[in-house]
């Protein structure tokens, strides 16, 4: 594959950022590749293991001159960082973030883009339950969607560019209204994990009575829950805090057939729970034929290779 | 290894049965294994795959002259089965099952077997979506949990002998009393489920909505909890059903808490929430401590071998 950018930036080196620079050192993407990371102990570690062609000690440095800038940091800081990079922006240049949500973004950065510069804001789909510059790998987003959201009027060949770009990194690309994103991503992956750490937490607090049991017994279940619930907490914070009202409305539905189903074990309704539960089974052969996922068994152990 | 029990009898032939059938020959724990299931088509299945050394055309003939008769069969289903083969057991047999829950299948098993059969009750945790003779292999239970819930007075030779046959299978077994087993399970992996179906539901209200854009775009979340509820609905309804109570007061405490969370999220209380993530994330250091599950990064595909 040929160079899409010249020089690219990360801003924020973390599992996504990460895996963004061995994928396109592995498709050749870029030409050189700055990153910048707030914390010294991240931008140190970063240096250890080769992580960017230059870790910069500042952000403006970073930023400068770079075709492609990534803010690849908690949306609740997306703001922030997007004013202090604002005035060292490359003209022409274009900017795209990777956060889990994309109005709270659009408002929060947009303002801050100089007239010159593209903003393109994306979500790649992907992610594993480990954070830090050393987590990321070349192969996280082959085959996964990355998801773009350009407000009316942004500039197509910037978009087209980064979809490339995108694509060159493994994914698929689609693009989609901000607000539409927030609902569907509340669904399929925000209102998920907050049950996923509401059962963990309930769990921990009898675990206080029952020692490690609740550990040593973790069968299918609860194991999948706890690797959902190890996920970063400031990411998962501003996720919540930013995508509240879709979060909040799906939560609402959750609650209302959980107490159906509540209700249902508690009259002995085994009709109900048996249709209900064939039902579900049938959505998890749609995502394998979707190539979301594979139809090997996982049971929480590294498989077999095939 | 040397064989345990010469003859034994699987009754149900899903994915434990099979499971069983694999790790017997592979640990040479069994001399001869015969096998039962009341569907023709599965029978048929197993004759089809070589499992088990004869696949019996009635339950009776299945039983006979076993020394362990092992129910593989839904929870639901276990008292009535205990029923048909009492009748046909040999002197000094030991009948175990492999049921999710303990106290009901105690309750409508125990009394239909004889005063010279031994019943230890067990639950091997561990499984995979997957169901069906076909679904088996010999590594199911490799260095999992086999709870065994003998009843006060059970004979301890019985149940020693059984012991060694668990761990012959690969699994670390504890005893445990019954009620205490179903109080963990429901923590661990019945609620879990529940959540899990009734989370896959509501999205498929929504895909209704939005066609295939849910599964599509299953994040990481979803994915893992499609995954769950793709797994039997008729084992998993008999479940909820004869672990009511258990189950009930985890889902109450479940509720609670989310509900929690839900207000911090709509009062944008960050703290709380990220002090909550936080705390979850170590759970899951102590779950690949118990070495339940690795430390490698999933993403819902097959992995490198290591």
């Amino acid at each position: 594959m040929s160079v899409i950018y010249d020089r690219v930036a990360l801003i924020g080196l973390g599992l996504i950022a990460s895996s963004m620079f061995w994928a396109m050192k592995r498709n050749g993407l870029a030409r050189e590749v700055t990153g910048y990371a707030r914390s010294a102990a991240t931008r140190d570690a970063a240096r250890r293991i080769g992580l960017c062609d230059h870790v910069c000690d500042t952000v403006a440095e970073a930023v400068k001159d770079a075709d492609l800038v990534v803010l690849a940091i908690p949306v609740g800081v997306m703001g922030a960082v997007a004013a202090e990079i604002g005035p060292h922006l490359k003209p022409g240049a274009t900017v795209t973030d990777v956060g889990s949500v994309k109005r709270d973004v659009i408002e929060n950065v947009g303002p801050h883009i100089p007239e010159t510069v593209h903003f393109v804001p994306g979500h790649p789909v992907a992610g594993t339950e480990h954070s830090g510059p050393d987590s990321g790998f070349a192969e996280l987003f082959d085959n996964r969607w990355c998801l773009l959201t350009p407000p009316e009027g942004t500039d197509l060949t910037a978009v087209a560019e980064l979809r490339r770009f995108w694509e060159g990194l493994g994914s698929n690309v689609e693009e989609m209204e901000a607000d539409h994103h927030d609902l569907v991503l509340a669904v399929t992956s925000h209102a998920p994990h907050l049950i996923a750490y509401t059962m963990v937490g309930v769990a921990d607090d009898l675990r206080r009575v029952t020692d490690s049991e609740v550990i040593q017994y973790s069968a299918a279940g609860f194991r999948d829950f706890t690797r959902i619930a190890a996920s970063d907490p400031t990411m998962w914070r501003d996720v919540f805090l930013t995508n509240k009202d879709a979060t909040l409305e799906i939560l609402g539905r959750f609650t209302e057939e959980l107490f159906a189903l509540q209700r249902a074990i508690r009259t002995g309704d085994g009709a109900h729970l048996h249709d209900y539960f064939t039902r579900t089974r049938a959505i998890r052969r749609g995502i394998i034929e979707a190539g979301q996922d594979t139809a090997a068994p996982n049971f929480g152990r590294a498989q077999k290779p095939v």
